[in-house]
């Protein structure tokens, strides 16, 4: 497979808070937090205005062809963003998209709001 | 495009409930309920066995290629299964998958957990 993942990151999400004018959103701030550095190995991060997870934001969500698609909310740069990146390397270098259970972080333990079976895959 | 839309159906979702033994989960009965009758047009329905939207669930997700993937939870069989067949239909008749906001059912609008960009799609 020679398509990269795809980090998917809104970049436009208030995370619930309400967004002044001349500040950043929360969002905005997660985006270049992951895009500070070269993006992990296999991996191409891009931001997209909305992921529709508004009230479960900030919100990424993980994507390629044949594998499942997973999406994690409830993130900020902060506590996250290093995870998010150790994740999507991890995501990457699966078969299939789903990281074995043990080798996940607690942050992609905790924080998947769905995931999605690769179309056309058979159902687990 | 030739392939149908998939809705995925999450039927093992407990949503929130303590299932006894010998009780259908809501996910089940959910996805009876969907594939009761015949599949609308353009739309096949999988049962999945987990679309890890537990605390959100029931779930369902839309997804088809060359179209943002949607995903709708805190779904129940008796309040929601015609609008997400309805909405199922017009997903498929979409060419991006995104059903105009005024043709939406409450539903839809009210339900969606996240979204998801088609693969190698331009950012919105």
């Amino acid at each position: 497979m020679t398509t990269k993942a795809t980090l998917y990151v809104c970049t436009t999400c208030r995370a619930g808070q309400e967004a002044l004018e001349d500040e950043k959103r929360p969002g905005e701030i997660l985006y270049e937090r992951l895009t500070a550095a070269e993006a992990p190995e296999g991996v191409e991060i891009k931001g997209v205005k909305c992921l529709s997870a508004c009230s479960s934001g900030s919100a990424v969500a993980l994507a390629q062809p044949g594998k499942w698609t997973y999406v994690y909310g409830r993130l900020n740069a902060d506590e996250h963003a290093a995870d998010i990146l150790e994740g999507a390397a991890a995501y990457a270098a699966t078969e299939d998209g789903i990281i074995p259970w043990r080798e996940r972080s607690t942050t992609f333990k905790k924080h998947t709001l769905s995931r999605i079976p690769a179309f056309g895959a058979d159902d687990e």
